[in-house]
């Protein structure tokens, strides 16, 4: 008999539904790693469609769970919300605390190749490999209607993710994402220390180049994108037109949504979030 | 001229309207206090009605702003929010961070009569005397339109000042409220630190107290109480069924729900949140 290998946390009724905290030993990270399952009341009746929500930079999975207000249209919808925590924890790489960018809080949802981040920092692999058919194994969950979407470093992992397997997911959003890493400071800061200083294999992790260089479009429902004009951060990190550019190239359809006056936080996630969870449902209820 | 007596340390739009964050020098408390604010869109046309929710124990400011989900609707219905800290900070009382049920984070919303709490724990009189006027004054919110609701020792609060100054408030509902302080240890232990071993003032600040003596239902509109059954503090602190048992003897119509399954947390309260909000919006909106 094979053990649980899901550590329930916590359990809160949410909604009519339940939401819960959860630890697993990771075999893919090498350490126990944290997420949040929403399961919606609908889930008491069979499997349901469940969005993996990526967080951003310093963030962890109660972020998103305690902050973003989803809960409650996913409740009504019947989708079930997976967030996941942003970093290994405890890997002890010398140096992953010094830096709120890189690091711990900070694993840009890839696969490490450089020592000594390589040993622990599979965040990837760590996803799509083990954690989605964990969840879609012991929970009621619909392994073929899995949405993807995040905000910020989460932004660029779910856009990223999406792309690089979209036989996984089925439906694509993102809020203020890193829309080119390779082509901004937080990105070319993390690719180099995760991915190295030779810049090869940079477009296999950058949500623009794999758009761009894309000959048809992976998510022809659409990916939908809300970006805040007041988000200081958009200037410098996010570049959505680079995206923008590369989904018309690509023949992607693509709803970017430029928003005066909203800013990088939840008070903006929150705002349109019920927008993004009915973006999903269009595409994974029937 | 008067300077404007209100530092904004923070905004966010927020479903069309603004999450603002505040200080001002109270003159009530003796010291710099933090409140938050939620201005609908509304707001840009005329004064709105406003809703103060006070916060449970170990809470402040942001408790309620970030986790309860409840600006959606209140931009809906055109409801402002006022969220306060639950407690002075840096009065330096002796003792005042040695316990996370009493002192700081744990102001129970009443004005100390015992030294050295009341030099600076007058939570009672810095929100009703100081900090709505202010505010009525300073932003676009009518104060002849004020709901008042909270959690647990905010509950407490929302509860008894409504009882004690209703041509102040005009609406009142609470989550888990604390409803017999005199007969729960968290209450006892607060009344005993700030009003004293003398227990023959307590009742003044006792909402099951205050409204059996009360000969007629202050409160016509009626009063809104969710309490979750799966609540650990519900047995030993929360009482409603006193609270109950007080608005049927003074014809004070009440309706407690009693939600199997429900804990204590910001999960209840957001899931309950927008039948709070109509409720008040019943009352407060034309």
């Amino acid at each position: 008999m094979t053990p649980n290998p899901l550590t329930l946390l916590g359990e809160h009724a949410c909604f009519g539904g339940a939401q819960r905290f959860y630890q697993h030993e990771s075999t893919e990270i090498g350490l126990p790693m944290k997420f949040s399952v929403f399961l919606p009341p609908q889930a008491s009746a069979g499997p349901v469609p469940a969005l993996l929500y990526l967080a951003g930079l310093t963030c962890n999975e109660e972020t998103f769970t305690a902050k973003a207000g989803a809960q409650r249209l996913a409740a009504g919808l019947g989708l079930a919300l997976i967030a996941p925590d942003t970093s290994p924890r405890g890997a002890k790489v010398p140096g992953e605390a010094d830096s709120w960018d890189f690091g711990l809080g900070a694993g840009f949802y890839l696969d490490a190749t450089q020592a000594p981040w390589s040993q622990h920092y599979r965040m990837e692999s760590w996803l799509t490999a083990e954690l989605l058919p964990l969840l879609t194994n012991a929970l009621p969950l619909d392994a073929g209607r899995i949405g993807i979407f995040g905000h910020s470093m989460g932004g660029h992992g779910a856009l990223s993710l999406a792309l690089r397997h979209p036989d996984l997911f089925k439906s694509v959003s993102a809020f203020a994402p890193i829309c080119a890493p390779s082509q901004c400071p937080w990105g070319r800061k993390a690719f180099t220390g995760y991915l190295g200083a030779d810049e090869s294999g940079w477009p296999e992790h950058d949500a623009s180049a794999l758009m761009q260089r894309s000959k048809s479009a992976p998510y022809p429902g659409g990916i939908l994108i809300d970006q805040g004009l007041g988000d200081k951060f958009l200037a410098e990190q996010l570049h959505p037109e680079l995206f923008e550019a590369a989904c018309a190239s690509a023949g992607q359809p693509l709803t970017l949504r430029r928003h005066a006056g909203y800013d990088h936080g939840y008070y903006f996630i929150a705002t349109f979030m019920d927008e993004h969870l009915k973006h999903h449902a269009r595409q994974l209820l029937p």
